[in-house]
Parts: structure tokens; sequence; C-alpha cells
């Protein structure tokens, strides 16, 4: 199925965000990841222009937000929730790593609507809340400071649906420029690099072939692991002659 | 190696930040996942009450953070460096995804100290810093709307150090309770409850065993799919022993 669709299905719900800051940058995290459908049940306060100016380039999805009164409203129609939860409840469902749990999502997704579930900042979901959701995730946090904050989560989550949803690789940003490439080098071009190279440090007497040691296997190495491109041997050439120009060290005096 | 040795290996390089919040926003995106090496190149306000509320619980890493002038004094005996780009640059190193340039990241910090680089949140880096950097990483965001914040930015990579540094399946939180299981229903057990299902169901003439068409297969259906438990067997046989007690539609009158 279309990824942008399967995401475009995925409902994201906040219950009671006591800090609109947060559902402002819940919205910006959502639409980076091109999920848009936000549920507010019972926010703190809301509209808020705190809430605008962290959603930045996304105050569209706060002014489409629902706004409502209970979980149940917000989970209506849905087939399938996933409720973020730090630790396993008595009698939730059982708690799940991101990455597992996101792919059972999608593929509710491809039947109809889903929702991501997060709770209040401060005492997150209730166990009738949880209870409410299919299954649950926690977001692996170091044991010593777990303490992640709600836009965080909701970016987590929405990054881990999108990379799923293009089956890990989702395309990157437009590429401005093409990187710069040359054609790889053909053996006979390195070859000659390598000649010259040599005639180089011969004349300057850095390299003394009748005592070579490891000094040209120890270069072949080095410029072997660059695979070197047909205009870097160009450069590097150019390199070598212009000293010999300079020094008339390559010239047969 | 050592996960948690891994991930202290990983410097966090934010680049001329202009919001003090994004930076306190870093710090504790930093400590969620067991990373606490943070260095700033020129912030623009550092420190600053802005970035301790944001930081919460993470306020040890600013005060510990590392304030420097440019980035090369950042990677002073970094091995490896990995710039946050939004684009392919011009002669900059190739643009890879998340996961292959984290996991990049995570097999030269088995060697010694690496570094995650961010620019400005709204210039980013620049094509000399990103020359810096041995490889490059983007966010893959919707092409609609890139606009990543920059705590979510450090946020999301460093929780993908923290998950390939183990493995895809860090431990999760410390569970405050076991899942509530009781053993799998036998056979026997199921059978036995629907019997009792299928008695009830005849006393109250909700069935008719002369014409019984699909409705037993459609429960058996239902509670083959749940994969009954025990307890859960003794409380639906409880259900239909008190329906029976108080209509007495179970008795043989």
């Amino acid at each position: 199925m279309n990824p942008e669709l399967l995401l475009s299905r995925i409902r994201v719900v906040l219950c009671r965000p006591s800090h609109p800051g947060n559902i402002g940058a819940a919205a910006r995290a959502m639409k980076t990841m091109g999920l848009s459908d936000l549920y507010l049940v019972e926010p703190k306060r809301f509209p808020d222009p705190e809430a605008d100016v962290r959603a930045t380039g996304a105050v569209d999805l706060l002014q489409r937000a629902a706004v409502v009164a209970s979980l149940d409203e917000a989970l209506a129609g849905c087939l399938f929730a996933v409720a973020m939860s730090a630790r396993q409840r008595d009698l939730g469902p059982p708690v799940g790593q991101p990455r597992e749990s996101v792919a059972q999502l999608l593929a509710e997704a491809a039947e109809g609507p889903v929702a991501l579930v997060f709770g209040n900042e401060t005492v997150g979901l209730s166990n009738e809340e949880v209870c409410r959701c299919q299954a649950a995730v926690c977001i692996p946090t170091d044991p010593a400071f777990s303490s992640l904050n709600l836009g965080s989560a909701v970016q987590l989550l929405c990054y881990e649906c999108r990379m799923t949803a293009f089956a890990g690789t989702p395309p990157l940003a437009r590429q401005g420029v093409t990187p710069f490439t040359s054609p790889t080098a053909t053996a006979d071009e390195v070859e000659g690099f390598f000649t010259h190279l040599e005639g180089v440090m011969t004349a300057t007497g850095f390299f003394n072939p009748l005592q070579p040691g490891r000094l040209l296997p120890k270069l072949r190495r080095l410029f072997g692991r660059a695979r070197l491109e047909r205009d870097e041997v160009n450069i590097l050439r150019g390199i070598l002659a212009a000293t010999q120009q300079t020094t008339r060290h390559g010239r047969k005096d």
C-alpha cells in the first residue's frame, strides 16, 4: 500500500496534555513525518499561542485538530490503537519495542484508521486508557534517566512509522546538487600516477630505488583504499608536475 | 563491546545554536538515550535559564558541556564524525540514511571518541563544517515539510544510537509489575466452557439446537482466537453460572 496513505491513517491522540508547547511540538513532529491527524483529549490549554509558536509550519494541524472529551471519542472508528507506556501495567496489553509495535500498527493501518495514544506529561495514561488499546509500546530510554519529553516521544514514534511505511528507506530530501564525482580511474591511469610519483620521489631523494624498503607498497595501499577517480589522478599528477617545474628535479640535466 | 560504553563515546556537537531552549532539549534527549558528552560551538546564548528549563533533569549535561570556538576544537581527538545535513553538498561526504550512518558511527566508536554534528536551526552547517566530517546523515522527513526541530533531530539520532548499540532491543524500563497471566486453558477446560455456554443459550432460548445455524462455529472462532486462559474460563463460567442462579433457567424444573 502507498506509504503516504498508510501514514495518513494514523491518528496521534494526546490525552490531557498540560503544556501547549508540547502540543505544538507534537504537531510539528507529526508533520515532518507525514502524519496529520491530531486528537486532543481534554487539553489543559488549547488553543494557545505557545502551541502555535512551537508548531512553526505545522499550525494547520493544530487548526484541524479534534478536541474531544474522552479517549473513546478519539478512538471512534479506529481498528487498532497502541498506547505509549513507560512500564508494563497490571492487566494491560503487553509492552513492546517501538519497531515491532509500529510494524503491527502499520499492518492494521492497511485495513483502516489506527491510533498512537500518548498520556499526560507527568502521570501518563491511566490504566483504563491503556486497556482501551490493543497494544502498548515503550521507548527504550536509559533506565537512569527515562524522562522523555512528550513532543520527543511523538517524534520518535512518528519517525518509526515513516521508516516502517517506507520499508526502512524513505526518500531523502530532494538533492540540491549532484555530489561531485568523476569516473573511477583505470588501472593504467593509476599506474601512470605511481610511476610519476616514484619518479618525483626518486629525483628528490626521498626514495632510493636501491633501498626501497616498504614505501611503495604503503603508498599503493593508501591510494588503493581511496579508489582514485580520474580527476583526482589528474590533480595529483598536476601537483607532481608542478613540483618538477619549480625545482627542475624532473629535468634530465 | 558494552553498549553503555559505546554510547558514552559519542559526542553531540551543536554548531552555533540560536535558541537556548534547543540546547536544553538536546541535553535532555541525549540523557534519555545514555549519551552525555555535549559540545557547543559558539552558542548564541549560553548558559541561559531557558536551556535549564527545557533540559529538566539533564542540567548536569549542560553544566559539563564544553563551549568552544570552532568545530575543529569540538572534534579534537575524535576518530570519526557524522554531519547532520538536510541535503547532499557539493564535494561533501555522501549523505546516508540514519540507520546506516549510525551503524558506521558505532563501529568507529569501538575504537575511540566519535561525534554527531548538528548545525544552526536556520542555516544548518556550512560546507566547510560538513567537509570536516567523514560522513553525513539526513533524517528522511516528508519532502512537503522537512522542518525538523533541532532538539528532535538530536533525539532521533541519539535514539538510533541506543537502538543500534543494543542491537535493536535496548532493555525496556524496569517492569513495575509482572503482567497478569494465568496458564492457558486446556482443551477440556475450554470444552467445559462451550458446553456450559451452549446450555445457557439453549435454556434461554437464544440457541435452538434443532436450527443451529452458524452460531456455535462463530463462537468457537472468537474464543479460539483469544486463546483463553484458565482464569478467564473460570470467569466466563462464573458469569454463566450467575445467570443460571438468578433466572433459574439452568434448573431442571
